[in-house]
């Protein structure tokens, strides 16, 4: 591990952390961050430190790093600018050797900026501070219990780690990672890059053991050499997705004002990704939808995807759009045809898509279809539609005379998980990865359980197909075919 | 109004309904569907009709349709195949000219299927019964309160009318809409057309005050020059979207499988849509988000686009997908940044991306700002990305010592979403388009807000930008020009 991949290890796993700013008001940014760290279940020491304060959200408070009783590991300061040095220079004293630099108002504001950048890089270099930022949102190790951001991580602890320019894209989505059952590593927002920048990130996550995938927001590359020797070590042994948005001239100027990244050409970006191995996507839903099942299916073996479902259009969906992507939906051998026959109702469709129509035996959908078609050997893949609880019949039904037996309906719920977790488990033991979807969501009992279980249950269907074939692409060019 | 149109709107408007073959069985889908109508709050008549019961759900049951005392407008029918002709001979013998045949085991079942399918059009013809189906899932009139469907529409009256060859389309994705804030006028599950078709539906809902687009989900379209005849009439009046999954040697097959559809090489697709005017998208999500824009916001009068934002990330990723997708997003005049950088504070990014940073005066993001803009003259349309409110806050500051007032945080709840409607009546009262997201959902009080105010409120905010593009194009080529 060499002296940055070091530096990052213990701002994502520090033993105690001071938050310089943080005081009892919540108009106050550092306040909010602490807030964050606190309600996280960060279980270390957390200093806060204030020139007035003697107490923050009821943690003793300091007026200088130099008056905190014990060692500190991180400094994460949200001062004004013009204090930042200074800040620096007690983290010296301190034999503070990590920083996260949230304040704002540096190469992102032009020249004048700029020179206030140089100078803090300059005051880190001096007194041996390695940092993140400025102008970034914080960092977040769910491994760690840590939550140095604005919102509140409350998934588990997971394996898609982000990096990004834009700290909203590391904090903001927390909720929606929430929602569809997407569990980070680690995160970091790695703002203006002064110290340390995106591709030193992604070498870290490259080489730490909690992460699987790594999705990277990127609206500038400044050192195009630097980031294809790097990056390239880690997409040889997991994936690396990454949306870049400056290829436009608007998205170039937006990303100039925001973070004072320089705008690199789209077909430049194309030859760089290219050349390291990075996958490109082009929203920030598919960026996170790709990162989140590598994170968490295996790499499929081959090409070709049994699409099983209990309805058409779905069913069909999935079978065209995994087609448009690259995918093979084969058709299924007569032999495979003819078992699966003999065991569906008469209007189930058996010749891949496989659709159950309305058979309510779960049993046979969840667990007798998959185990045939994942023994016949003819298939490396599978996306699957069809989880829906009770929770929307209950709705449904809790207001009509002579309705069914609502308890029933929660009796179905835990059957259907049941069934669920039966299905992962014939998938996982046969290492065949599973991508599906549902319009319902994780406030219905079986796609939380699936989401729990680790697959993937996106809200509309094509967004499975995409990210499978991404996944086969990538599995190709693993294996030096060519993606 | 011609016969079917006039079919169409007795179906989607009937003042009584029999569902044929309902009972007390929930495992029954017949009994599901009549749920589904009762629970959707419908005012008319409900006639179950069963062999046996006496009542069905508390409501008085009759063994045939002949035996009901009252007149009956719409027969749903939900009975073994081999029964329906006979079903519809009572229906021309009780005076029913409208059905819904819910019936699957037809031309989607191959030759014998596709025979039985004849006798039942022929059935219909000698009694008099003009219908949808066979193999659909029903219809849904939210202004009517009618949801004869599986799942419970549990929206208000909107505009957007779905016409698809899958039910699930219509029905299971009803939650979803729920969530993202999508109200329908109507939905109608075409299934197999055999009588009345997709073109007949659309022309429908081209006259059809309460709607103000159609999205189309198609597997294959059997009578092309009729597609065209029927639709352009109504594009040249509102947009139609359509997704059409045939174009793939897998997307064909599922499609035969699924409706018995025959499919049509996406070239030849292509033309048919561009003759006829339909906008064309490539997933389901594209689908909705399309035609939800459509059916809430007025078009925009050109292209020109003011990105509004909080929040570099989202801003920039906004402006990047909006110019790549062939809108502009045009550099404020100087005069305008003067007077927009007057009022914001200074970390503020004044030149498209407007993006206020870390400024939590609401009034002047939400009305001042776009004020400025919207008479400036500068822009045509807004996308806007920045609501949300305590929601998740809360569930990060409630275990703290000392946090803040949670009662202030509603507070701040009820402030924003006041905001938010002099935003959306700022635009409104400019006859300004806004697409927005936010990455909180629908139990984000603001969020929840906005969406009831018609503003669509998309999960990632390349959606909005792309929805908007749509909107831009059509607009474009109903003046005339090419889009």
């Amino acid at each position: 591990m060499n002296d940055t991949s070091q530096a990052l290890s213990r701002i994502l796993n520090p033993r105690s952390i001071a938050v310089v700013g943080a005081s009892n008001s919540f108009a106050n940014p550092a306040t909010n961050l602490m807030a964050s760290i606190i309600s996280g279940g960060y279980q270390g020491k957390i200093y806060p430190i204030h020139p007035r304060e003697k107490t923050a959200l009821g943690l003793a408070a300091y007026p200088a790093l130099t008056d905190v009783p014990g060692e500190i590991d991180l400094a994460v300061i949200v001062v004004q600018s013009r204090l930042v040095p200074g800040i620096l220079e007690q983290c010296g004293a301190k034999g503070i050797g990590q920083a996260v630099v949230i304040t704002a108002g540096y190469r992102e504001m032009g020249t004048e900026g700029a020179a206030l950048e140089k100078e803090l890089l300059a005051a880190a270099r001096a007194n041996g501070v390695r940092f993140i930022g400025p102008n970034c949102i914080g960092v977040i190790n769910s491994h760690a219990k840590l939550d140095v951001s604005m919102f509140l991580y409350e998934g588990t602890a997971g394996a898609m780690a982000l990096v990004s320019q834009s700290g909203s894209y590391i904090t903001q989505p927390l909720p929606y990672f929430k929602r569809l059952g997407m569990n980070l590593s680690s995160a970091v927002s790695a703002g203006n890059q002064a110290d340390i920048d995106i591709a030193d990130c992604i070498a870290y996550f490259g080489e730490d053991p909690t992460t699987r995938s790594v999705a990277v927001y990127i609206e500038g590359i400044a050192d195009g050499p630097k980031f294809i020797e790097k990056v390239k070590k880690t997409t040889v042994k997991k994936p690396v997705v990454a949306l870049y948005v400056g290829g436009t001239e608007a998205g170039s100027r937006a990303g100039r004002s925001h973070t004072g990244a320089i705008a690199t050409p789209d077909a430049i970006i194309d030859g760089v990704f290219a050349q390291s191995g990075v996958i490109r996507v082009d929203t920030v839903q598919s960026l996170y939808d790709t990162a989140h099942a590598f994170a968490t299916q295996p790499l499929p073996r081959g090409n070709r995807v049994a699409v099983i479902t209990n309805s058409g259009g779905p069913g069909t969906s999935m079978a065209d759009a995994a087609a448009r992507r690259g995918l093979l939906v084969p058709e299924f051998s007569e032999a495979l045809r003819k078992q699966l026959r003999e065991i569906v109702i008469p209007t189930a469709q058996v010749n891949n898509p496989i659709d159950l129509t309305m058979d309510f035996d779960l049993k046979r959908f969840f667990v007798d279809v998959p185990q045939i078609i994942i023994n016949s050997g003819e298939i490396d893949a599978v996306l699957f539609y069809g989880v829906f609880g009770g929770t929307h019949g209950k709705r449904k039904f809790e207001s009509l005379v002579d309705g069914p037996d609502l308890a029933a309906l929660e009796g179905y719920d835990s059957y259907m998980s049941q069934m669920a977790e039966k299905f992962v488990e014939i998938l996982a033991k046969a290492g065949i990865p599973v991508l599906s979807s549902s319009f319902t969501g994780i406030e219905d009992v079986p796609v939380a359980r699936m989401m729990e279980l680790g697959v993937p249950v996106y809200p509309t269907p094509e967004r499975a197909a995409t990210a499978l074939a991404a996944m086969a692409r990538y599995a190709r060019w693993q294996k030096g075919g060519i993606s």
